[in-house]
């Protein structure tokens, strides 16, 4: 038998016996290979206040990536942050641009096809922005599921698509904006009883005095449309998911990222001037 | 080398190479499976007012049923039930039946053995039917624990196994019946100071008003014996029960679960006449 | 083609196709291996009230035994306790000598690069021991946060690494002692306005008269510093994982551990005389 064809025989059967393409991927977990390297590639995308660049140094600041120092700071590896848009923010991961996305993805289940969420730091909801003498009387989030009620809401956005799925009786006027909060001025106007919003954004912009002259939070401490937030991986690495999620577990157990939360919101309000 | 010997020495190379039981089910993730095939197939066995058919139309209904369409709905997939039941429950999934078990399964460590938990929705309590004056004075769930106290369980019911775990000084009366129900009669007669039943069922059962006629929820708001209940599937898939697990926190996140259960209780009483 | 020749194929054609090690480690799951064998081998390091040996019996006795004896004799197995000592836990799991590690591990991100932490029972919290009459008006855990206060520790002890943590701007007395209640003293004699310790050691100690007398705890109902503590496996086996994953939610979903905390505390206190 000649040299060749004992190449050709050891190729054929390493090919047949080869793993999967699923059993591959997990030849190694990213635990590992953060061990070795000793360094942790994150990807992320520019958000308020969970991950920003400092408008000063440049450097990246924000809930998520003090919880990334934190982990890194522990595990005595040197983050490496990998910026991404937010529209390719699940094929950056997918490729191997990074080892985690390490910015606030929210959960939505067409994204969980695809990769793979981390234990959740926590759930992001949204309430509504009305006016001041709360014209139609409402009380709950219940009471925008009447055909009475027009509600504003930013097209395809996630308040959008949670206003369909939990208010399905009401009318909704679905904008394009370039910054969400213009869609306050459909309330103001009269065109819309609520406008949808995350939580923080209207915490944020009635914290303007102007704003809060015409404006109220319609259901104060009763936000709805809750989305976990957290990190995400690839799939195929259960180690490296068993480990994230015992930190976020830590985390959960220490209250880091409500006071992180707390700490970032009080000095980033981008509508304050 | 001819051909022929050439085959053997591939086929005995792949065989030795291959990988064991364990791995080559991870080889396709039922993630995987349910993206390309576009449907998701579920096993449900009839359990009111988890998983029932509408009598009307003869369509699966209930909180289990609602909460696989709207993750179904999430992914864009269609689900196809497939009925089964409780007694070959496990052996259904494990045989590749469905993807997913989708009823409500009670955990139990030797269940837990054979598959594979999602996160749970909630957890199922038990309480007791007593009579109306309380003769014994029965203040908490630990009261049932006395030598002079004489509880009523079906025969190896859930009920059964947790009385004797939990009330080890109690007698228990461990009777047959063809409706659970039936026990409390037990109470009436005196043979029994306490019947044990699904909390669930005490509800339903005391809102006849001629069972309230006589008879009482022994600890109100006190539900013993929690059994965490939800979906399962098999062993050696872990992105599948990733996929799944964060569904499952989504909707802990928001309280779909519970304001399901809110909604079926009240419209699927079966006591009711 | 010789015999030899053919076997030399065979067994580089299978080191080709062989998986890496992380596949490999997954072959057969523990719970595959538990359940043939009928036997559970847990490590377990000494520790009150978590596991230790009862000194009358020279049996293990303590929280986490009790739960470790709730699983096995649900799964119907036998368990077989290996002593190992603190210090060489991780390697003792690590290099198999057990299927589980079954005493109370505190969470720390070093510890989980090397194995996988089960879902935490709870969480252990530290404390401050300091005078009675409180002379520095200490309110809350933040009051720590102050360059006009010296906090004594165990150097090197977790409560040492946490005030370094989260009292940046207080002086820290990192002690060497034989017992850790040693570092009472320190506030005893004015060298320190608080001692940190994990809050069952203060409630312990507290419970004497005579050092009741002149201490007292500093944030009552106010533990900080938490860690999630429970049990932990080796990397590499997800269905392991799941299934103690499960039993845990099981263990929270009843309350289980925290009233077997109740019982231990009240009965194992190591100050009492």
């Amino acid at each position: 038998m000649k040299l060749a064809r004992l190449a050709t025989i050891l190729a054929l059967a390493a090919a047949l016996a080869a793993p999967s393409a699923g059993v591959q991927a997990q030849q190694q977990s990213a635990l590992d290979k953060v061990k070795s390297s000793g360094t942790l590639k994150v990807c992320v995308a520019q958000g308020s206040p969970d991950q920003y660049k400092d408008p000063k140094t440049g450097e990246w600041i924000g809930v998520m990536i003090d919880l990334v120092k934190e982990l890194t700071t522990w595990m005595k590896v040197k983050p490496e942050f990998v910026e991404t848009q937010w529209n390719v923010a699940v094929l950056a991961l997918k490729r191997g641009d990074c080892d985690l996305f390490g910015g606030s993805l929210v959960f939505n289940a067409p994204r969980a096809m695809e990769i793979n969420y981390i234990r959740p730091f926590g759930a992001k909801g949204m309430n509504a922005v009305i006016k001041k003498e709360n014209p139609k009387g409402l009380k709950t989030p219940d009471d925008l599921n009447s055909d009475k009620v027009t509600l504003a809401a930013i097209v395809g956005s996630r308040e959008h698509e949670t206003a369909r799925r939990l208010f399905p009786k009401a009318k909704i006027l679905a904008l394009q904006a370039t910054a969400d909060v213009q869609i306050n001025e459909a309330v103001r106007r009269g065109d819309a009883d609520a406008a949808l919003l995350p939580a923080i954004t209207v915490k944020w912009w009635l914290s303007v005095p102007e704003n809060a002259a015409w404006a109220a939070m319609g259901f104060p401490g009763k936000d709805f449309g809750n989305a976990p937030n957290g990190w995400a991986i690839r799939y195929g690495d259960s180690d490296w998911k068993d480990f994230l999620d015992a930190f976020s577990g830590w985390v959960a157990a220490n209250n880091v990222a409500l006071a992180l939360y707390d700490e970032y919101l009080a000095k980033t309000n981008p509508y304050q001037k």
